[in-house]
């Protein structure tokens, strides 16, 4: 694998190889010694969009792998698009680097380097406008199959602002790649028109298709949709799709709870699910840097 | 010793321990090898409220001791309080991160922290409102005891506002536990009611007690404070409180200067006193590696 | 050589020898194993200018040698000149820094550095006010030897605002100092007075002196330039002074281009001329990095 751009562009077979090579980086770092599968290597991180979490998961997982990071991310509102875009990953490619983890509002953007970069440049897809994200969506599929063991014939509902959500896309493409069942819910303004063609089905009342879930993974809200009219309060967004304990009686044993963090406690969920027994919000983050970890060693490193 | 909170909760063994363990660190770096006590451990900073010095400080005494440092601080002013702090914290938690150093503009933060991570990451106090600054209390009392190889009976003043400084309260506690003789000496508004009760001396006049004094640290001036009507003008609190040569006449011979940095020249102090041979400004810089090298690997290595 | 503050200071030796040690750092990094001339350094970055390309490119040739980097740089606008300045130097002394390299808006702050710290710690001028960018004009001066294989003899012009431009003054020193011919080519109002008097030719017609140039070094264009009146449009600055198809067909053949970037696509030069065969916009940006090893390892590391 050169790059790692979505889960749409790969096989199940290929998702599957890097979930299987993410197992064995399970707790290196603080259980096992640090690797030097990428030792001497430069893993770039390039990001046009704020962002701690994933950055950070980014550069401890290259370091676990022993190579060195550096960060390019421009700063503030320094526009980067267009040419300058190009000539940016440019100048990192002169420099010796040997792959760059990309964030940036435009969907397609990490697309487009790889047309622009030697081969030898590899490029990891951390989120591209409201495209994919595809480590979210491979630990997420991760952190469920350690669970569960196997992805197939699983019922795993997507609730909340899908239209907008690159985590939701990801996660899609992955899980029904994979076998699973994918349940799409949320408000109709936040929901993309014709979301059925990619094999999901359509809902609208989370306590219906509820009992049936084995897994819900709740978007995480994005305030500025709410300034926008997408859906009328917050209130009103936590009592029709928000996860609270009522809802989860009507949930079957051991449904499990993924949320791409940071989560906004009484709105997408509220604190006793958040901290719950059936909460995997935290394994999520450190199932995380496991697959980035597969994802690095696979993309740079070459095979096993 | 698990994290370190405050000077408050040592005993005077214990920070004795500390102050040896910081010698053997004394020139690491420079004339003397990394060291590996913390190989393959990381090491976080964690700062909500703006800081170089300290934050740098920390980083190479990680490094100096083979750890791995991430900088998790929220940029710019993106509020972390309550929930989101926390959850902050058990994100870093799952990361697999071993030491959170913590700054925030809340007393009692970084005790919160222990309260919700996991035994196993230490947390180090880098400041917390105005409670504690335990590094620097160890760290200049470190300075002091280089020079007068005993804390012991000495009788060390601290000047300024004493009622908005962490630095002043650790030095207080580390101090007071050590048997040294402490006068706090500023202006009537910036020295906390009943200050009396932790066991230090209160003064008004500097001049009164400078010529008992072995020790004198000249707590930095905060610029707001000034704007809020805590004291006149700057000229004023340099004719009263701010050290220079005509004071210095008045002093023992052998006093030492300590200033926290960045020092504010022609405030504090005049620049032929924070450059002069009586002067352990950077010292105190060079010291504190050495002090936190120490308490990383106390807080982080185990035992010796 | 103790410092590197600009290459006025450097005999042509000094120049020749610093050129031929970075032909033995081209391509560490990516076909070469690391280094470990620097292993146990602590090189701090002291910008006070934005940057993200110079800053970088010196952190990875810090690495590339085995050394530690530090991010010293004040964030955003916190100004710190006079003795705050020197204060914040004495700091990264006090904490045992081995090297810093220093950007700042003022013509001569490097060369103040170097008179308030003890002689162990270095310093590296990464550009200051419109004085010098020495290692800007080193990478310069070795990517055309690269292809020229010397410098003495040819003809160089440096076109566009030479009056701000520090790129320009290391340019002229040292191709001047290894026997090239500069000319200085640009509007009447960004040359400076008595340019001259540092042995270059004066132009304002680029299409008259482009005939016998053998390279042209295209200056970035400084928008806030035009808001002060030097140049009345980008659109008239690239009728005279950019370069183009049209005007490539002026230029001997293998006249080589060159621009310190980020480069204005449609303003210095078109975007044909920048991805053409006689760029060497992107050698620049690696050749950058050799010779910052140069500089570090000779700066840093003693002799060879």
């Amino acid at each position: 694998m050169q790059h790692l751009l979505g889960l749409e562009d790969l096989t199940g077979e290929q998702i599957t190889h890097l979930l299987d090579r993410a197992e064995q980086y399970v707790g290196v770092g603080r259980e096992a010694p640090r690797r030097a599968d990428l030792a001497g290597k430069v893993v770039a991180n390039l990001f046009y969009e704020p962002s701690t979490r994933t950055k950070i998961s980014f550069s401890l997982a290259a370091r676990r792998l022993g190579a060195d990071t550096l960060d390019f991310s421009p700063s503030g509102s320094s526009t980067a698009k267009g040419e300058s875009f190009i000539d940016t990953a440019r100048n990192i490619e002169a420099m010796g680097i040997d792959a760059v983890v990309v964030r940036h509002a435009s969907a397609g953007a990490p697309h487009l380097l790889t047309k622009h970069l030697l081969p030898h440049v590899r490029v990891i897809n951390a989120g591209d406008g409201a495209h994919e994200h595809p480590t979210q969506g491979l630990l997420d599929i991760f952190t469920i199959r350690r669970v569960k063991k196997s992805i197939a014939g699983l019922t795993v509902a997507l609730v909340g602002d899908i239209a907008h959500s690159r985590v939701a896309r990801s996660n899609i493409h992955g899980l029904v790649k994979l076998g699973a069942k994918v349940i799409v819910c949320g408000p109709t303004t936040l929901i993309p028109q014709q979301v059925e063609s990619l094999g999901v089905e359509l809902a609208h009342d989370l306590d219906k298709v509820l009992p049936r879930c084995d897994v819900v993974n709740l978007l995480r809200v994005q305030f500025e949709r709410q300034r926008t009219g997408f859906f009328p309060s917050l209130r009103e967004y936590a009592r029709l799709f928000g996860m609270n304990g009522e809802r989860m009686a009507l949930a079957k044993p051991g449904m499990l709870i993924l949320a791409p963090g940071p989560i906004n406690r009484g709105v997408e969920l509220t604190p006793d699910v958040a901290d719950g027994p059936n909460s995997l919000i935290l394994d999520q983050v450190s199932n995380g840097l496991a697959v980035r970890m597969a994802v690095l060693s696979e993309v740079c490193g070459g095979g096993k």
